[in-house]
């Protein structure tokens, strides 16, 4: 990604990637502790039961994990990842532990303030497990600095 | 909460609450290194020349304690927190280490499936800090199950 990258240089259509990354089990059960205490996250027997039939993690640790990913993708260049909110967040399948992730993203809409040196930016977001089904989408919504503001 | 709460059992208007729950610095730096290591997040100096004006903890994590307490205030009695999605979430203000956060929801609407023992619920959840101001909120999309299902 180049290190001159505006919301002036973004346009509809362009594309991000970072990925894969690896879900380690104990990490899971740590931020299941944490965030989200409920059997299907933390207890093997409880989730073979469940709806999950089996072990499943977090959807905030998913959440969280498309961050990290965003991150790295860097679709800003140097600007930081600014957000305002999240539409259409989704889990569509399960996410094991020992899954590895990775993120697809692109460019829906584009926003440039009237008032304020900025613009806002919808992307659409996609993590897809080891077999490239896709597991989580989600559209957030950020704030990228203009060139000269 | 009652434990022998279904999705029969809900109505429009329902509310639930939980916490307050603090944020200690050293989770939240820890949190952002995991999954959201940018510098208004990890470093004071650069979060003070921030549009935050200081340090500010990773919105993700703000979601993740926002379903900690979602667990906590236990909406559905006995039946686990089963999420298909979130719409509308918006990070409305900073939260800072060391702010107390509360959860408030409301169930939005309530509707039964034709197909299977369950209805989907929409809540509106927002998370107040100390002060009381509205720092996160989100429309979740969850499965309950329905009496004798």
């Amino acid at each position: 990604m180049n290190d001159d990258v505006w919301f002036d240089d973004l346009a509809v259509g362009h594309r991000c990637a970072a990925g894969p990354l690896a879900v380690a089990r104990e990490e899971a059960l740590a931020f299941a502790r944490s965030f989200d205490p409920q059997p299907y996250h933390l207890d093997d027997a409880a989730a073979e039961r469940s709806v999950f039939k089996g072990l499943a993690i977090s959807g905030w640790h998913t959440a969280a994990i498309a961050m990290r990913l965003l991150v790295e993708a860097r679709p800003f260049g140097p600007h930081p990842i600014l957000g305002l909110g999240v539409d259409e967040l989704r889990w569509i399948a399960p996410v094991r532990p020992g899954d590895a992730l990775r993120l697809e993203g692109e460019i829906l809409a584009l926003a440039p303030s009237r008032s304020k040196p900025q613009g806002t930016v919808r992307m659409r977001l996609t993590l897809f497990n080891q077999r490239n089904e896709p597991v989580y989408t989600l559209v957030p919504i950020m704030i990228v600095p203009r060139r000269g503001g």
